[in-house]
């Protein structure tokens, strides 16, 4: 089989080549090391890779196993690299920080163990921005990952690594994190899938503020079906993880099949508010039919989110806070700016503003929970532009409206954050200058098979994440 | 029947005989009103209550329903009061302040839906301290819960008002709420059970600060048994409350045995270093040995909790001053000093302060988790002393040691609090003069249903929970 075709098969279905032996987890590994060889000088996705041979051995392991007739996991020989927030054992976790680059995590942290106890082979780690803060991949240390339809502009992040390596062909699936949009963005910006998941699917350990509740793992695909296999690999409770609950992950294996006539959706492309990219607003706007040729009642119609944006920054700020309150001082020449700023104004916070974004996220998610009650799903953008010149470092206005931070061109992605709804992106065409653009599905507080199964179908019609990048080829 | 035989008798055995139509819904509240007549006015656990009448008219629909073969629920026919924290459609939720005495809620608790739900016939409120802060249940709307055992002492709190009904034979069952150990301290005082859940376990809606995480709904219960019963009708997931988890609520209502041989338990009355009063410590002491009949491995080792005690306060104080820090300028004089105390505190605090309390607590959850790999329970004091002077704003000292807050003799339940273990108060004897005490059995987070049968087990070797108080004759 061509390498090319084996670097860009559905992971669900080169999995069960592996499995039933129509491929060797050798010659699955070989194809990818040859498609990061490359891609990945141009692309800069992979960071921290192995090198050929120990990687290969990963793979001769793996069919090892298969020869023997042991029992295999579900990712039994799919290579995989790991977000480099995430530990990974026999990986730094620099977090694209000089700060860390040299931190050798002990263990794997939850998500990698599950992911390489279900059979993966851990090949390296995904590029990240600094600390994880922003919607950009790039750092001092592996400098930017480039976005594979345009290689002049930025790939997303914060799981922006992990986004244009799917898009390439340097990975079968990918696992990232979102906070403000982490998982979703990189989608958007990739022509893949991310997936944010609802808070506690899926466990995060170590983690030293679930309390603040607005990080998640997730998965990341080129289908939603690939999506929805890592997913049932990553998801269910865990005792280290205070946050993480009882479920069935193995519903995310079922067909993902499912009738949307008669189920009503709050259209809003724009969150109600929010400037948008004219390309952003053109390429969404002929999707609204989608939903409708699907049978859907489609409303125009905005989620009440009109504080979002108050209880987003101050959790997100008292969290930098809190976790850097003590090496500030010592470490912040070595921070980027837009880090310094975000600590900066968590510090000025006072306890009872944080807690009061809190009570203001509980007042936000009953009041969510009230509107979803009538639209199961509220579709809008991902964030609010297109993928932007690789060398800014954010968006400095959108649509003629200057952004007041780094991150407010990512509102459309970070309210749904504060509502704790899951929340997939799924690519939904291009934009008149070839630029991917996404979708944003958000469904009810843990109810992830329907998101799932809503991007399914609108993926079923519309077939964008099929669409390659020239780089493929 | 005797009206007595009816207030004393397990509420298993009573919700039976109603459905069995053994006993009418009429009978048994007949009996209750007559037993609250009787002893309320000396014990003042029951506020808010309606008048005999409507009581009555309840229990008589309670019997046409049985009348007519309808379906009845588990608790079907049973009078229950609601703790005057939480919300019961048509009983104002006073907290104890005469800043709230007129609130009126639009409609139940989640928790009160469920019980209500389930049958139970709510007839009035039980008595809080002032704002529910402190463990001694005395506020300016309706005076102190006094004692059962010794009139001239406290009844504990928050949920002070339950514990002594339940002691008196006033209630069959009662809900609490538990932050830092109002549902096991007035277990402890009051020769009765209290079971702090899993956070998450029992939902907690409407809640402003889910996300602080220390506040948690429970049952009460003059047996394990009962305990388990109220608590298969309050546990599950809803929609409502971001942190429930779903859980198999019926398993509470299996048989509680278990064989507790080789299992191996930490024994830590004063959890390593606290105060303890000597007739605490003494009367505990006596019961290490019951676990040893029992075939546990039971070893002298205090659990890792150092720094339990600065982040019960912040995390505590946080939440206040976020709670209050809107009407805290006008309402200060209308509250009372341990509350302006504590307010103030949480005012001072920065969000880094906060934010790191949170982060220390996920520190101290892991140690304890690592710790109770080998050990299944912490055995230890429910709290410091034994039942106080009711006219005692709180004990100034414990065993010679002065007492720096209002809070300082309950570390022994607000240390666990901060671990998120479940656990459970269970009587465990009485001192030289005669005022019950409890013992306090933590399990693993999320094993609820181990602690029961651990307490179930200790009730039957010990039966302490059978000595009633003499008000009761």
């Amino acid at each position: 089989m061509a390498a090319n075709e084996i670097c860009f098969m559905d992971a669900v279905e080169l999995r069960d080549k592996i499995a039933g032996k129509e491929l060797s987890a050798r010659e699955v590994m070989s194809a990818f090391l040859g498609q990061i060889e490359k891609v990945n000088p141009a692309i800069n996705a992979i960071v921290s890779k192995l090198d050929d041979d120990a990687a290969l051995k990963l793979a001769d392991d793996a069919d090892d196993v298969l020869a023997r007739k042991g029992p295999v996991g579900p990712l039994h020989g799919l290579p995989h690299a790991v977000k480099d927030l995430a530990d990974a054992a026999g990986f730094p976790t620099t977090k694209g920080s000089p700060l860390h680059k040299d931190d050798y995590p002990a263990q794997d942290c939850a998500i990698v163990e599950r992911i390489r106890g279900a059979g993966s082979l851990i090949i390296g780690k995904t590029n990240v921005p600094e600390f994880g803060l922003g919607s950009h991949s790039f750092n001092p240390i592996f400098g930017a990952t480039k976005n594979p339809y345009d290689q002049t502009k930025s790939a997303g992040g914060s799981s922006g690594g992990a986004g244009a390596a799917l898009a390439t062909g340097m990975l079968p699936l990918a696992d990232g994190s979102d906070s403000g949009g982490s998982l979703r963005n990189p989608g958007n910006f990739n022509n893949v899938v991310g997936f944010r998941v609802s808070p506690g699917l899926v466990p995060a350990w170590p983690g030293s503020h679930p309390w603040i509740g607005i990080g998640v793992k997730g998965p990341m695909a080129r289908t939603v079906r690939d999506t929805a296999l890592l997913l049932s690999v990553m998801a269910g409770a865990d005792g280290r993880d205070q946050l993480a609950y009882p479920s069935d992950a193995s519903s995310f294996t079922q067909p993902l099949d499912r009738d949307f006539k008669g189920v009503r959706v709050a259209w809003s492309p724009d969150l109600g508010e929010l400037p948008l990219d004219p390309r952003v607003r053109s390429t969404l706007a002929k999707q609204r039919a989608t939903f409708e040729a699907l049978g859907c009642i489609v409303e125009d119609v905005a989620p009440p989110l009109w504080d979002a944006d108050e209880i987003f920054h101050d959790l997100r700020a008292g969290m930098l806070a809190a976790g850097n309150a003590e090496n500030f001082a010592r470490d912040r020449d070595q921070m980027k700016p837009e880090a310094v700023w975000n600590i900066e104004k968590g510090l000025a916070m006072s306890a009872a503003q944080l807690g009061q974004a809190m009570a203001r996220q509980e007042a936000l998610f009953q009041r969510m929970r009230e509107f979803m009650e009538t639209y199961e799903f509220v579709l809008c953008a991902v964030n609010q532009v297109p993928p932007f010149p690789a060398e800014w470092r954010y968006p400095e206005e959108v649509d003629g409206v200057p952004m007041e931070n780094y991150i407010a061109w990512m509102k459309t992605a970070y309210y749904i954050t504060v509502t704790r709804c899951p929340s997939i992106s799924v690519p939904a065409g291009f934009t008149d200058d070839g630029l991917p653009v996404g979708l944003q599905i958000a469904g009810r507080f843990r109810d992830d098979l329907s998101v799932l199964q809503m991007a399914h179908a609108f993926e079923q019609a519309t077939g964008f994440g099929k669409v390659r990048p020239a780089i493929a080829g």
